[in-house]
């Protein structure tokens, strides 16, 4: 399970732009290529699959973003979306009450009618991509000092933006990748009518809870189906990907349509020593603190239990992944092998006189700014408002009066003109929140900034006012107005001379803190933004001019395609297999007596008869996939689905850092296992209809 | 699967006696603990389990060890004795022809009358234990070198083992317990009328093949049933296990009463070092090559094949227990730990004048044998008839008749009068021959110590006169009349005389050899042997007073008790379950589409609807066990049988040198699994009879 693309996309957020170092070497199955440079020769060497711009097209067209950390893809040409059950979560922990557990309990809706339509969930279809390299290296150019370089790369980039915003309607998002090497200009159709149609009970879609997570074999129905919407009815959908319910085979040839959150395989050694030595430590800790405060609050009772689940899952996630690549870094081959690349690297570009002149001070940019980093790694990450919603819609509304007055160049990130459609959307969601654990989870947080930095920090000063952090937690929880929508949007477009003067009390803490945030980030973009994107771009070049352009960028959440084959690995002495069947999931329940997280729902019990038990229930591929991968539709060579990513083996988690083939797989849920439960276990006969309507074509 | 104990128990008359070195520290559910010193205040303790010297004298006569490298024990009143498949393998391939393939096929004797006799397999039931320390060891202390006191030693055991012998008719047997801290006189009722009663399919005793073997998850049903017979009818075993059909769960306190065959768990660390860095990296390369060997000569057709499966199956299985054995020795973890533990006790020691001046030089010894060991390495390895039964039963008689002529006390190991009539036994073994396989062997044998010891070694000169090994092969296996039975009886009878002037080829080759495997010998039993085992008995003695006598010894090939409980481990990132069922049987051949070796037995799909799938099939428990347990009952707190070890999991296989209770598990076939599948499938209601015949009482 890999929810964890929200968790992973805070990080660079927090610590920098993601750099593109070092040198690749592409072969194998390696690889989260973009569609504007797809493996073609790779695909033609290895598998002798000619890649056409037709297919490509399709594909893209068919591949959808989940804008809270997923991906999914069209399945019926009325609008049906495929995804996993834990990118729906977020969405069917929104939808759910204490009377109706829609997360835990599944849904189904026979009718259209019965579509219930998500709160806040906005999907994105990557509609062109258009290379805008010269534009913003040009104008970085002309700059004298790497900030205001960094500056005019800003600013040229929400230009590119709001020009096209404005030119086409579509959402516009200029993408930094090769760590500067390249900007492209995405443009995605977007989607914010989006109704659950189907989900699983969670026992099923999570089989084997944290432990089974990241881990193969595996026996999850990991799937939930959406419908999009617009204009009030379903979209038509041309490009669909038709279902397959063969399903894929050992040994077939599988692409992965998705959006891969991040990656750090280009990282030079010296980042990846304070990723293991610091920044990888510090995330578990505060994560397990976290965890353990929602665990904390969800013994109160069912209700608490209920509102706390998703996120301890999500937390659950994120850490199992962390100590996977922890474990990975402390791994001294995977070192090693860095090294080795790195010096091969370094040697080629000193060897070119020019190359070294332009580029070859990159890396000791690199070591100052991440020196630099070090320095006030604690501010940055303990000076913000975190894991409560409340507080952090307030600082969003506080900054975002302010910023929206600015010339759009000079703005935060996140506050574009082509963000502001999003952001709105986001901060006016529905969605209900938690009052209590909004309270717990404010004073955790207050309290571990306080133990971080000390009561003489200005953010802390300015947070507690000398208080204690539960006090100030709870006169802001029960005292704003903020869990009210209709609250926030009147705040929204007052704009800033009513939020600056609001007196309500979770705007007055954001407005209070603003400074110390401001002061932090400000001092971050200067100190080490600006240094590791200017070392960024000169390595992104280097990287080119030394290994060619035939080679993908660090994944940026944005659509990327992946290849592999059908195929188990060497596992713990023995082998895994390529898939697993509807027997497994019964062996492993009953082989731990039915114990949580191995319990199955009713049904499985009174059903089974008639489930073809032998039925392909999951599976595993070479395809090179990380978090926000989730819901990646498999795709045949025919373009067909013939299964659903919902996760990556324990192997795949050093894939942050690198790429193994002989070990790291994704696992997905096979299409005949799903049809097979659709149709025996939920009686959804109807939607198998809409799925398999064309399956004899695409079966070809 | 643990067929290894036959390697194993090659291994320390090759290198040397087995040291009892170091400090122990049991605690948990570690140990091997003889059944004159159980782990009564360990059990009291941890389980508040009572255990009675009925219950031990009980459990103990009702186990059997295989001489050939297994345990068993006695399952119903008649002599029906139960083992693992891979146990009975070497009889079952023994009683196989290139028409009736038995130990591929399987067999079920209806009636007594079908039951057949294997051609030389030896059940050993432990009748008595009785300390004879203070005689072995005063024989020693009289002698003024190690290499004297070596020869007392042996020649006092020699003379306990006749003594015992005359006066009770008993297999006698001295062993060496502690590094030779205690001696004790084994004495066995012997049993060579044991007759096959049933067997399944290879496929099914060994799904999952060499891959899940040494693995868990696992799905075996790695069983085999004897009967034993007396004057020619069945014996009655007053002291059987009572079956019970429920078998084990998850938490329950189980036994396992067995013939562990060595461990190193107190070797020296510069021991341990030789081990890593020579012993198994040679060990390895040799079986790598006979492996090879065997494996090309299977190819040749479905007879060569067949003659060939037993030996490749035993080849893999030690081969990936010697690999499990050096990754264990590689991990730095382990070796730290050793390292500490060492300090401890050589500390420990040293602060007692009395106990350093004794025995403190013990480390320097040992240190010196193992140089001296190193200088000859090869030749103690490779100057020896290997591989090929024909000339290795030639070598045999030729030192026979030499050894016996000498007093008792004086002759080569293997050759005292207590050990003969088990020697008879082996040599005069009906089994079949395969002229074609032995050549091989041979060649290859010989090829390796030439290029091993080089044409000039005296071993190489003598067995090779100049010729190419395969010439030498041929000839020796083509003139050789040893293949039959009758033949080497009669060599036998006649003695010296006829043996010296015996023209046969094969005796003649052991003849020439013999002077060049002597001389090794001795000089290992020298320069090595003495050393070590005076050595080992100071540490033997130094551990004593220091760690007091409640310890276990290492492994011997003698009958051991281990405890532990039913339950689960962490593994891969997950958790291993405590138990599995047939759905998981039918979920790992469905997940590889049936390929071999995760193939199944015709009778699985054809009445697969019969089964109850949710029965458990194999289960784990923390029991300390190694190879040559397999076959041991697992007995419950009531002295019922409710599971049948055949296997330990790659996390146990460092366990040759430490225990490890959170991961070290022993894999056994749970007795609802065997019933279930002996009824349902093997219509063999008749043997669950015989089984279940007071399951009332056991399951109480």
């Amino acid at each position: 399970m890999k929810i964890s693309s929200r968790v992973r996309l805070s990080w660079p957020a927090v610590f920098g732009v993601l750099l593109a170092l070092g040198p690749v070497t592409v072969r194998s199955d390696e690889g989260m290529w973009t569609f504007h440079n797809p493996p073609v020769q790779q695909l033609k060497e290895r598998y002798g699959f000619n890649l056409t711009t037709e297919w490509l097209d399709h594909v893209r067209l068919a591949s959808v973003r989940f804008n809270d950390g997923g991906s999914g893809s069209f399945v019926s040409p009325h609008g049906l979306v495929l995804t996993n059950h834990h990118v729906a979560m977020g969405q069917l922990q929104k939808l759910s009450t204490s009377g109706k557990n829609y997360a835990r309990d599944g849904f189904y809706a026979r009718t259209r009618g019965e579509e219930i339509k998500s709160p806040d969930l906005e999907l994105n279809v990557l509609i062109s991509m258009q290379d805008v390299t010269a534009r913003v290296q040009d104008a970085a150019r002309k700059q004298t000092s790497e900030a205001e370089a960094l500056q005019a790369r800003k600013a040229e980039i929400a230009r590119i933006e709001k020009e096209s915003l404005d030119s086409s309607g579509l959402r516009s998002d200029v993408v930094s990748l090769y760590g500067g090497g390249e900007y492209w200009l995405y443009r995605y159709k977007k989607y914010t009518d989006v109704r659950l149609v189907f989900a699983p009970e969670q026992q099923i879609a999570y089989f084997g809870g944290d432990p089974d997570n990241f881990t193969y074999p595996r026996y999850c129905l990991d799937m939930a189906l959406f419908r999009v919407y617009e204009n009030g009815g379903p979209v038509e959908s041309k490009h669909y990907l038709k279902w397959n319910p063969g399903g894929a085979e050992a040994g077939d040839l599988v692409f992965v349509s998705g959006h891969p959150g991040s990656t750090e395989r280009l990282k030079t050694v010296a980042q990846l020593e304070a990723e293991r030595d610091h920044h990888l430590p510090m995330m578990i800790r505060v994560l397990n603190r976290r965890l353990e405060t929602l665990k904390r609050y969800g013994q109160r009772g069912s209700e608490p239990a209920r509102q706390a689940a998703n996120q301890i899952l999500s937390i659950e996630n994120a850490l199992k992944a962390f100590k996977g690549e922890l474990d990975g870094l402390l791994n001294p081959g995977l070192m090693k092998k860095k090294m080795k690349e790195e010096a091969e690297f370094r040697t080629l570009v000193a060897k070119n006189g020019d190359l070294e002149s332009r580029y070859g001070g990159a890396w000791d940019e690199l070591r100052l700014a991440q020196a630099q980093e070090l320095e006030r790694a604690k501010e940055t990450f303990f000076r913000t408002l975190r894991g409560a919603r409340l507080p952090t819609m307030a600082l969003t509304l506080v900054l975002y009066s302010q910023e929206v007055e600015k010339p759009d160049g000079e703005r935060l990130d996140g506050f574009h003109e082509s963000q502001l459609e999003s952001l709105r959307f986001r901060l006016l969601s529905p969605a209900p929140v938690y009052p209590e654990l909004e309270i717990e989870l404010l004073a955790d947080s207050l309290n571990e900034s306080l133990e971080q930095l000390g009561p003489n920090d200005a953010f802390v000063k300015a947070v507690l006012q000398g208080r204690a952090p539960v006090e100030v937690a709870k006169e802001l929880v029960q005292g704003t107005k903020l869990t009210d929508p209709a609250f926030r949007k009147t705040l929204l477009e007052q704009g800033k001379s009513a939020i600056a003067g609001s007196k309500d009390p979770a705007i007055e803490l954001a407005r209070r803190v603003e400074p110390a945030v401001r002061e932090i980030r400000k001092w971050h973009e200067t100190k080490v933004e600006s240094l590791t994107a200017s070392a960024g771009e000169k390595l992104g070049k280097a990287r080119f001019a030394v290994y060619g352009r035939s080679i993908y960028p660090e994944a940026t959440f944005t659509l990327r395609l992946a290849f592999g084959t059908v195929k188990g690995y060497p596992m713990n002495g023995t082998l895994a297999p390529p898939k697993t069947t509807f027997f497994g999931l019964y062996d492993r329940a009953r082989s731990f007596a039915l114990k949580p997280p191995f319990n199955l729902p009713e049904r499985y019990d009174q059903k089974r008869d008639q489930l073809a038990l032998a039925t392909p229930f999951n599976f595993v591929s070479s395809a090179d996939i990380i978090g926000g991968n989730s819901g990646s539709p498999v795709i045949n060579r025919a373009g067909a689905i013939v299964g659903l990513i919902f996760d990556g083996n324990i192997e795949s988690l050093v894939g942050n850092y690198i790429y193994y083939e002989e070990t790291n797989r994704a696992i997905a849920v096979h299409t005949a296992g799903m049809t097979e439960a659709l149709k025996k276990l939920y009686g959804a006969a109807a939607l198998v209809d809409e799925l398999a309507g064309d399956a004899r074509q695409a079966s070809q």
